[in-house]
């Protein structure tokens, strides 16, 4: 069965650029090689003068290359502040997030991990999470979290919440098109053995799908599923 | 989409004939009725002195008749003794496990939870995920935890396993088949307040299905996704 | 032996008008009925422009009708903002908890589930337990969270804390009071299948009774006993 | 209130004798003393030729003093195989502990903790909770399990099981009863820093009372509570 | 093996001054008489007029004097807001603890749990954590949480994180010390049975050794070790 | 500091051969070049007719091979019989495990873990628990379990215990030996995708690494620690 099939309209989350690349990056690839439905959402943008503006422009461009190399044409951006999310009022926070939801009316909602250790994962998870609430009949049927190399690893698990994968996802076809698209993110490319390695993915993709017989994988944290009539 | 659809083929094991309608008979139906391959195996059956020859003849019909009005026709058993899992070595129980997921090739399995009292509902499902281990490319894809009333409440969550419900399957175009083929088991309906009435199931199905904006829902607890090319 | 001889002198916070009906009204209206001093507090109130003053009203005027209906004639608004109790520090939140809970010097103290989707509800757990420290022997001796239908089902458990029923509540006798006191709300009933309607709340009693032999329960998550000499 | 008024009848259940007393000890001669139905049930006996005849009778006459220190005058041996529970098949150590519990018709169930590292305190467990499940109005209303020095911290937790205390009970008043009776035991005191030695169960009365401002108390991890009508 | 090899340069970081004392000052104390590099670092200061003057200032020099008997020389003060910390930008509130760790290079990190009920203590843990993301291969190399009495024990685990011991320090030779240094803050310390009393941390040190057969010990829970070539 | 300081006296225990390689071979290897004392215990053996005399004799003349690759010189075989654990008496299982730990008096004991899977794998654990019980001053220092590919990963984490890797040993320098090693078995080694591959094996070991900015790592679950005087 085709993963399209599955998921429907699928909109990802991301708190920074490059986050859904890391996370979900080959999922993403193959939905749209499917044909499927897929937007990408950042919640936000860096500001001066925590962020210089040639910094976050240059992040915008790698981004949107980014994009272009996974095939998603379809980008928004919440333009939230950048490492601030818990400095501004949940309600302030979480308005743009329905907004969002309401607009895409994704099938499948792809976030980050609540036990990551950047608060802005944490936030943008609740916020999320608030926006998806099923209090009608268009609510996402499908919630999963991706794992993001240096955030979702670096908390306190098993303490704090532990990102256990149990969803993977075949990625092989798209392995090597996700790491161009991280690539991209030139300013975000680590030296190995940093964790935003284009060597870290590899190894990763290999870890996960091998735990599950597949030659490479994303593996994310099963949320909540409606199998709606 | 199609449960269906979604699903493939679905092979739901009960340790004791009954589980399967308590827990995912609604589902059953649904996916019968959208014309699925779904297999019932049956992990034990009664054996003298422990249960009378009589007894168990009873609630082997009334499994068939309640099979029957789900639409299921192919039943399964593996003919182990009932109440004595425990007690026979975990090889010998894990072998018709392995048969029955090699002969059936499921893509969906359908288990009892893990953290259920009744220790013919652990080692059922212990049994049924080393059959179901991704050692190749034919494991099932997804593995779901159906709530069997009476069981799944009575040990001692949380310190014991917790059933937390996570995906909810809509079934409110064959509620009333699950509670007839619930009927069906004359010798197990007991009069409300008692979990295995027909009120705690109805009543049971407004609460899951309500909970995400359904009329009447089965909930499941999430085991693992492989979602293959 | 009676409830209130166990619960002695009650305290049930609310985070907004309605979650107290929601999630023990019936508990409440047994307590009243045995002659036990029952105080209901609400946390927050509605504030302009986020919630225009009519309707705040409104859901004033609905809490006293419901609480009369329940026969809690104790009611103590702390009227801390709604929706904003992320936004204020944790000492302004926490100041009107303490000085409740040093007025009423409850035996008993129901709180709403630290694993509630909404932060409000979070924050008003965690400023009632800091304001029921066990620092004197006057500290309250039971302490238990009460379910939220549409809020305590709506997170991300098992990762974020599940709300796993251990106590159970005999309200068969009030059932129809706590369904009254609910309609109270017109403002807040919904048709269901949405949570927060008549017959959620009537079958979730017959779900948590008949879970533990009883025709209708009100379910809490048990915090912490102290049973002095 | 009176903790025999909350308590009602108690049973407390022991893989072995001296459970009891080192894990509520103090809790017991405090019903006593009040007035209330204690029964203590050991559920193992030590056998040839794992257990010299010996050392077995000495446990036993240790254990009769101990309880008569204690106060307690209904013991019940169910003479299970010390150290041997997990080899005996499931249905057979369900069965005395089934019948115990329908004689004595408790109100409060006293066990061991279900992540003991001692295999016979988890099937005492078991075995309790299986007895006590709620199908019919004479269930249980209060299980707690106690803590066992050299037993309960032993295993893995918190990957294994994690006692954490949330129940504490006053002994001030019992606690020198407590070491007596634990003292009765003389075939398994130990010198300090052994846990089994009257100077840890002093400091652990300590450490329990003061968490939350109580001189002395046993900690108990709360299973369940139904409040009936 | 001496606790100083092994512990290597030691930060011990406390929400506010006695926190390190109460929580493993008999560790501190041990590793000073070893020879070992120790630094404490105190988060926060209270300020006026929440924290008067002179109460800040008295338990300044209690601190000062009790850093003296424990042996440290190095104390560190963050000045951040005390009571507080929730209520600056995460942002602010990490910076100092990312300069301090750059600064000190600690090869163990000594923390406050992150499921204290305070939220000074939460913010902490997790400020302390984001400094010591293991980026670079001069991160911390371990990682512990100590106890803290009368903040670790009145939260709500284990529906909040629960602190479960399982590193265990022998303090013997240091006990008494520790006990001199907490009762250097006369502003802090209370008559047992208050757990910031000398009789508590008595206790709590003979329960905690005793637990694995030591005389008095401190116990800290693991989050995290690299054991670098 | 060397590892071989921390660890001192280390004893791997592995259910069968194999799992020391795949869990901690590099580690091992690592101790060895450091001088370090290393033994590795078997827990079973193959028995006829399960497992033919020849595979059994191959597999551990491959084992002695591996062995001699990581350096390790003293391998002890508990015999007990292979794929049986659970189907023999605890008394019977624990009775080796604990003669070894009195005979090697290991400082350092490393596991399989709790939640994998296979039942040997549980019972080998639960008995070197049993056996490394801290009752003298001679009990091991540091337990961590290892992480065991095709075992660790296909149970029903986090329902059942999740591994989740809190250790992080640098193998940098023998990851090429541990690949020789596990390469010994050849009647063990199988082809990528499958977890039991090179391939596999060396992502994991950049997985592991890199999450901690090494180029290569063993990951370790810890379990408890006890630093005497």
């Amino acid at each position: 069965m085709k993963l399209s099939d599955r998921f429907g309209r699928v909109l990802a989350i991301a708190p920074h650029p490059d986050d859904e690349i890391l996370g979900c990056g080959g999922t993403l690839a193959r939905l749209v090689d499917e044909g499927a439905d897929v937007t990408i959402a950042v919640a936000t943008t860096g500001r001066q003068p925590i962020f210089p503006r040639e910094q976050v422009e240059q992040v915008q461009q790698e981004m949107r290359r980014a994009h272009a190399i996974i095939g998603v044409t379809d980008t928004r951006m919440l333009d939230l502040p950048a490492a601030e999310l818990d400095a501004i009022p949940a309600r302030e926070c979480n308005a743009p997030f329905a907004q969002l939801v309401d607009d895409v009316r994704p099938d499948t909602l792809l976030l980050p991990f609540v036990g990551d250790i950047h608060l802005d994962h944490q936030y943008t998870f609740l916020a999320s999470m608030v926006a998806a609430r099923p209090r009608h009949s268009n609510a996402p049927c499908d919630i999963l979290c991706y794992e993001t190399v240096s955030e979702t690893n670096w908390y306190a698990a098993p303490t704090t919440p532990a990102f256990v994968p149990n969803v993977f996802i075949d990625i092989q076809s798209t392995l090597e098109r996700k790491l161009e698209a991280f690539g991209a993110f030139a300013s975000q490319v680590r030296p190995f053995p940093e964790e935003r390695s284009p060597e870290t993915l590899r190894a990763m993709a290999a870890v996960r799908g091998s735990a599950v017989h597949l030659h490479a994988a994303e593996a994310f944290m099963h949320v909540r599923s409606i199998l709606r009539a």
